[in-house]
């Protein structure tokens, strides 16, 4: 850790900065620069509260020299890391498109999709029986029951489920309904109650990114659910806010060659929730296979006009099929299986 | 609610949104200008979700002419709601001010704390008891011990005491240490879960507003927790995300009078959490109070430089005291008691 | 243009604004509904500013029903424009990589420069006489002797030359120069003067994204050229500014498909000044390609750790080279030529 | 400057660096730590570009010590700059209220606003000859003679004028028509040729913030002036961009307390263009003023609903009047004149 003094900084008041860093057990190196006094502590810096110097009004700033994430850290763990879900590999050379509903509805509908997503060539399946609203009047999932559905569905084909938990209390259900992959969404990203809880079973989580969220809170939320003892987790992507207005967030592509620096498990994007339009989809998913994603969260409805929720971001399944077709001649191009 | 239409649309696929719309028991009104054609649909627009319509391709958008929020509107409930807290009002002519340290650390510290407070003149307190950390590895907060050990020093003055909910499996025991106040932080703003369980209760909640959420929002997330019964609503602007680096969050000032505009409920301002340093407070409380907020949720720390937690954002009691003089005088001026 | 009345709008101030909209000699239709009264003008609302009704307490909100561009909006010509520079296509189904250093440095180093662009396939070059620099103490360009030194390198392999413009004064010497696109930077997206002068003549121009330009007002941006009688205009998105700190700008993706749909003019990404870092820039580029962009302006220079601007942006020849295979295999997935 | 080295770099790198900071003519300190390695540039950092570290992947992050602003930084000049405007003085002790339309009209709508803006006891007048506006068909300002009307309206109330400069080529003819002061507007303040411009002149300029700018960056563009010569320079915030959209643009409040503490001159601020909307004027400038700003621009049009331009944000000259005894009443409470 570094700390920059103010320009006209007393020596008293180096002093005191220097006994702190004793207090708490270390040593410090102090610079007098023309313009600046810098004090660098020699010790293991994520002991150490920054807010615990930059109280100080003689203290212009403090900067950590290390990352605070760990486990998730590639510094730690140098190659890709394989997430196993029932047998299907997330992460390292191949790349896998998870397709489904934004909501489970009936089991047909729950049928006909799971075999259009398994027609297109997908190896897993999205679905939500518990969904986020901004609005308290607006259709909620369809609950536990949806879990069923949407398991009776996608067993058929063998596409393990991804679904997403909100409330911690139900996450003994999720366990009880053999949920093969766990959601997270973007609001609940910093949920830390919910993340601890998840990180002490060992299902695969997917962690969104919260809306707003930088890269580092992301991975530190990751690593509030590998402090706990789950290491089977999965970045996804899904657009952030911003001022522009012509679509609904920002996919924040940049995020993949980042993510993939920063740490060894995998990330996905999802283009749906990115874009919010399904005319956006197919552009947003080549774009994230081609910058490095491992995979991709697509919402595929099999009639969209029809679907009870976000009816106009789900691709209907002749459009997946389609898209499937490029997304493998751009994984190709780059060196990964699909 | 009002659906524009792609400027080449074929008159087969007017009929089609005329069809949906009589499909959902309403009216639609068709008006063909030069450039556009428009339909309007008469009736309750809040059973008719946007997406219906977005998901054709022929319409170009779709625009909501009602507000969403209802309960929290001041369209439903002209004049200012006052919450009553323990026999002190939040809202209406009056200002409060709530002070204490950003969290329960010892007895000792809550009793220094809460002297300090009423010194000062405030009449409620604030300290946490489960703090939301972005580092797994940071202090969490000291736990249940903390709000009896809240209780113990606040009483002793007659302060009621505000302190925030995280996790929903918490709240009976906030109910049975009676807690004055429930605080649902920035990260919890859609945690629609926890929401909806405040809203089974009568304590008065401060709601917080998302690092990024957009005014409506917020009011939509106020509007699950009096959909659930409990209209004991404060809304709690504390900053928002941006670009900008030379401070934690930006403080949204022109929230308050739209917040004002909008809602019948009272509004306060933590500028403690917004600047993130304290010497920023005094010039954020000021410009709050002028702004038209109906108080404020300020860091007071009996010796900031120890606190266990953002230490550098609190200010001491003889900070604290003074700015209650500054902001009694701007409260006179703008005609609000104090 | 759609009027939203407020909930209480008296009969009387209907009137008010139905005469209002008479006096503009246009018509009006006012349709009741049972929670807002809603007001359609019918006529070209291009001529009618919203702030004429939103000043009336008594509106709600005012919507324009058409979009605000003309003559680059693709309602105004469906067809993909390919423009032509020195023989050499932008747009239409041919995919064009600019490639060139930051800033015009040496003739040695431009030599340099252009001989390793044309050996990486490129078929334009780019290259920074003047600079515009955050700074008044940094390097400011080499000035137009820069251009000379520029267009000698490039003409030698018959490579286009694209640079920047940053004062109108410099004009008369740019067409002198022979520049052959000129380059609006993203600080000068809305200097309106300089775009009415440079849509006086018929040199493309390359017109960049303002740093948090919507969409809508970049468009409105091109409309200024393109009504002062100058339709060479290639869009270039260059990343926004966003909350996130691991990068430099947020490389809008989403605007690619957003900008094809509503304009039929070419679009170009800028990956090197989006995130900033040389090792991203193979990854954003690839994202644009496959996004749906029709061509890529790069950062190379013969030397990067030599680079008087931008030093760790910069590919060397051989990673251009390397990135220009993965460019075309991606282009031929997507049926574009390249 | 400090230059953290990743985790795994090699004696021979750490070479690397010292050489080529010792080729600069700077020392360098080198200091290994457990988990990374630390090299300080001892030596005027301003002559050093972060980018030429940044360059070698083996460095992780270069930060400076020093700010990049001199003249402008109240590092360079401790005690508050007044500056002087035909008598008037703006910056210390003394608040400003600087009132007016948005746009020059008419004779007669000029006198009515001078006699208006004088009566409420605003000291200077504003008014716009030239507009910048977003779209290429909206009233631009009636240009030069423009300045000639405000001359005549505003001298009959020895009021000073302050008006918009938007093209370096009008700069003559601002000092022929002796604008008092210069203002460059959001869209201009990277347009560097144009702050380089009215760097060489001695007319006080109000510099606007950038609609995305940094406190930074806006600084940066202050040093641009200044380092040409001419430092009397106000600083104007005008609300930043940001996802909400219940108004136009944030008002940043917090940038009053940050300007102050890193420059020593005065900062003003417009609470019209910020909020968008008359009825959020009052308390947007309560708000500055209570946050410690030097002044107002505040938009007053004799008969807002038939303005040319920005209808819907201008005051009339009674609420202009009314909402000055609310600001001296703040002004007095924290001890400013006014």
């Amino acid at each position: 850790m570094i700390i920059i003094l103010r320009a006209d900084v007393s020596d008293q008041n180096v002093q005191v900065v220097e006994q702190k860093i004793a207090s708490m057990g270390m040593k410090s190196h102090v610079s007098r620069g023309i313009q600046r006094t810098v004090v660098g502590i020699i010790g293991d810096e994520s002991k150490v509260d920054k807010e615990a110097f930059e109280v100080f009004p003689f203290v212009e700033s403090v900067i950590r020299v290390m990352k605070p994430y760990k486990i998730v850290s590639r510094d730690s763990h140098h190659e890709d890391t394989v997430i196993d879900v029932a047998g299907i590999p997330i992460g390292g050379k191949t790349i896998q498109i998870i397709g489904g509903p934004c909501s489970v509805e009936t089991p047909d509908q729950m049928a006909k999709a799971a075999a259009g997503v398994a027609a297109a060539g997908c190896r897993l399946m999205r679905g939500g029986a518990f969904k986020p609203r901004t609005s308290p009047y607006a259709f909620q999932g369809v609950g536990v029951e949806g879990l069923e559905m949407f398991q009776v569905a996608a067993r058929k084909h063998n596409l393990p489920v991804v679904t997403e938990l909100m409330d911690v209390r139900m996450l003994d259900t999720f366990l009880e309904h053999k949920v093969d992959v766990i959601q997270i969404g973007t609001r609940n990203m910093q949920n830390f109650d919910l993340l601890k809880e998840v990180g002490k079973v060992q299902t695969p989580v997917i962690l969104k990114r919260g809306m707003s969220a930088t890269i580092s809170e992301w991975l530190m939320s990751a690593e509030y659910i590998a402090a706990n003892g789950n290491h089977n987790i999965i970045f996804c992507e899904r657009g952030v806010r911003s001022f522009e207005t012509a679509y609904r967030n920002m996919l924040d592509v940049t995020a993949i060659p980042v993510i993939k620096r920063e740490t060894h498990l995998p990330v996905i994007i999802d283009p749906s929730h990115a874009g919010g339009k399904a005319w956006m989809v197919p552009a947003l998913s080549r774009a994230a296979i081609a910058a490095g994603a491992d995979g991709l969260l697509i919402e595929m409805h099999p009639c969209p006009s029809e679907a009870w929720c976000d009816a106009d971001q789900a691709l209907n399944p002749e459009q997946l099929s389609e898209l499937m077709v490029e997304l493998r001649g751009i994984a190709h191009v780059i060196g990964r299986d699909f």
